[in-house]
């Protein structure tokens, strides 16, 4: 017997029904949003993430060399990959490019509550935009996915920070600042100790006390403080996420939004506003999800310049979050008719499961050779609704019998008659 | 700038909402026959393979080793898996087993037309069944996608033999036959010319007249001469094809189905059926996908006895199948309205989208700050079907322009009343 690997999941019809529901609902609001479905390599090559995402993620790489001697890597996120697609056909593509896709991604992490090495993401970026309204889409999208999905206000907030903010004050310091070590360290500011937190701000140049005025800074968050303290660079992106604010207003995001400046985003290549789903259905307030602007990537690649903003909602944060509130979907199969045959009337159920299957109805009929008992039993254990028995004796009346499974109803049915007119026909019909 | 790996594909969304379209209409085709999705990890044991999938499998795979030393493969097909999957949880499954799923799979192959190195495929699967209806209905089902895709009896055809038939005849012989060795000649018989088929099949064990005598047997096809010569597990294999074909003919297939003992497929894992849908579309008849019976890899797999049959198809090859029998979906872009902003009208061109998408309809808008013209001529390239004109001065006057993009007409409707109760509001109703 083989065993799955540590990180990676089976997901078994009830689970999957549950994810199938909860990723149709994402897509369908990215699809009303105009954001459209690509297809993207699972592989890609190595350099493009030790040239582009940073320290953490290249040490958490699936890297190998494959048969032709090429150091490739499964994909740990998406960015980098739409970022060269982007770059592939950058003349042809209209812009503003709205892109989204669900798929699998990769890292080798410590395997924790909602953090697996196997994971899925939905990616949704627009590319090709600097205005605010851009991010406000961006915003306004994860949040209509999220209530789509059930949830409220109450469930979830955004918090908003801005990358030229923490970069514009970091650089307001008379000190020789290494910008970004210092926005890793707000990153895990909420996850360590005040005095742990400090240190790793000197450790990225800052004295002692600047560290604590520019904590204390961005404890406050008072926007007008700090683009007073800040100059012109944080006054500017100050204006820019107050902008970005009012568009998401515009867009219905606004109860959804509040400005965190301790929010950093850990990847490198963020530029402009970046933010983070909390959880605030439990006793620990987590980020769920998490996304922002990244105006200077693509260029990194070898393209035009081309501003971008996106957002990546994770599957298994995104259960928690959903299974917390209540929104979850039920873990269950459903089946519109299980066609039960009793002797050789094979013919005639196989007709009546495709007239009903042809309706676009769920239809299971026997495979197996089984008893009455045994068939009945499975078309319990596939919750289907009815039961349409289709017997030799029967038959010979020229009918079948549909069996009402909450119930426990049956009625006869005229064979030449069944399924009829109606795309669905229940026991009520013929009763 | 960075360049995608040899044998990958990048799906841009014009061909990706062909792509989803048929995946979407194959996966709802299993839906109504009752299989149920499942998720499966992208990644296993190599060691599963290196037993179960033969030779040709191994040497193609994407190997490597972890950063916790375990030898690990990208997925090269689903069945081991799904095996793994069965056995896992063997007790609490009730049977017939029906899964499906669609994803992606990588092998190291050379790259050819209709052949990738990252390839995606639909399989589906039924456990717990040794009767023929279950192979029928594997067939049934693979016959309703491909006719709900459009495809007909002239598009393609299912080549139907008996892995059975095929090593009972070859024991047949007095000969110290390699049945497994002898079975992949038999798959190559198409691809080569007759005297290398023959010398493959001396490899194998038989003599050169023995081999010439098994290779008229299979291309005469006459089932009754090879149960005779064949002996009691021969002619017992042949009244199994014969049920399965009576069986698919019940299930609507039968136009779909003929018998050819030539069709052998390369995995060494099948036991019965086996079947190998042909394009005949083309002058040059080539297989598309196939499927059959491995009801032996259950139990090799440390799990009790458990049959199984099954299918998959793959995305590459479809797409030719189809694209040559002119049923390939148009790759283009589709959208409902887009919603132009002229002059700072953002909060009720937002409103309206807004109104819009929760009727479900796909709505773009202004997310890059630009001109009358230049918003148009992007409505232009999504093909959005109306355009929205929320306008500075027409809002003065309590209207909206509303655009039919075929035709060019276009009228004001009331901004209090837009959309109104039309869930799609078009150029006509307010004409």
């Amino acid at each position: 017997m083989y065993d799955r690997l540590k990180g990676f999941r089976d997901f078994y019809p009830e689970e999957m029904s549950a994810r199938r529901e909860v990723t149709d609902t994402v897509e369908t609001t990215a699809a009303r949003y105009g954001f459209r479905e690509i297809g993207t390599p699972h592989l890609e090559r190595t350099q493009m993430y030790v040239d582009k995402s940073g320290e953490e993620i290249v040490e958490e790489l699936y890297a190998f060399e494959d048969k032709g001697g090429r150091d490739i890597s499964l994909t740990p996120e998406l960015t980098p990959t739409v970022a060269r697609m982007v770059v592939a056909k950058q003349q042809a593509l209209s812009k503003p490019i709205k892109w989204v896709s669900t798929r699998p991604f990769w890292r080798y992490e410590q395997v924790q509550q909602g953090r697996f090495r196997e994971f899925y993401q939905t990616n949704a970026d627009i590319f090709g935009s600097t205005e605010p309204e851009a991010d406000a889409e961006i915003l306004a999208f994860a949040a209509e996915a999220l209530t789509d999905l059930g949830l409220t206000a109450d469930d979830f907030e955004f918090r908003v920070s801005h990358r030229d903010i923490l970069g514009g004050l970091l650089r307001s310091f008379d000190a020789d600042v290494d910008v970004r070590d210092a926005i890793r360290a707000v990153d895990k500011s909420e996850k360590v100790e005040r005095e742990e937190y400090l240190g790793l701000l000197s450790d990225a140049g800052l004295s002692y006390d600047q560290a604590a005025e520019f904590a204390d800074l961005l404890d406050r968050g008072d926007l007008d403080e700090i683009a007073d303290f800040g100059g012109d660079d944080v006054a500017s992106a100050v204006e820019n996420l107050q902008n970005v604010l009012a568009a998401a207003e515009d867009f219905g995001a606004g109860d959804y939004c509040e400005v965190s400046l301790t929010t950093a985003r850990g990847l490198d290549y963020y530029t402009g506003v970046v933010f983070e789903c909390f959880d605030s259905t439990g006793e620990v307030s987590r980020a769920t999800f998490g996304g922002g602007r990244y105006d200077d990537l693509i260029e990194s690649f070898g393209g035009q310049p081309t501003p971008a903003v996106g957002v990546a909602l994770g599957d298994a944060t995104l259960q928690l979050l959903c299974q917390r509130a209540g929104v979850w979907p039920e873990e269950a199969l459903s089946t519109d008719y299980y066609v039960l045959t009793v002797g050789d009337t094979r013919d005639v159920a196989s007709r009546i499961a495709r007239d009903l299957r042809a309706s676009g109805n769920v239809v299971e009929t026997d495979v197996a050779g089984r008893s009455f008992g045994a068939q009945m039993s499975y078309a319990d254990s596939i919750n289907a609704e009815s039961v349409v028995i289709v017997g030799e004796r029967d038959l010979e009346n020229g009918e079948v019998t549909i069996k009402d499974m909450e119930s426990g109803d049956q009625t006869t049915a005229p064979v030449d008659d069944f399924p009829g007119e109606s795309d669905a026909p229940t026991y009520e019909d013929y009763e």
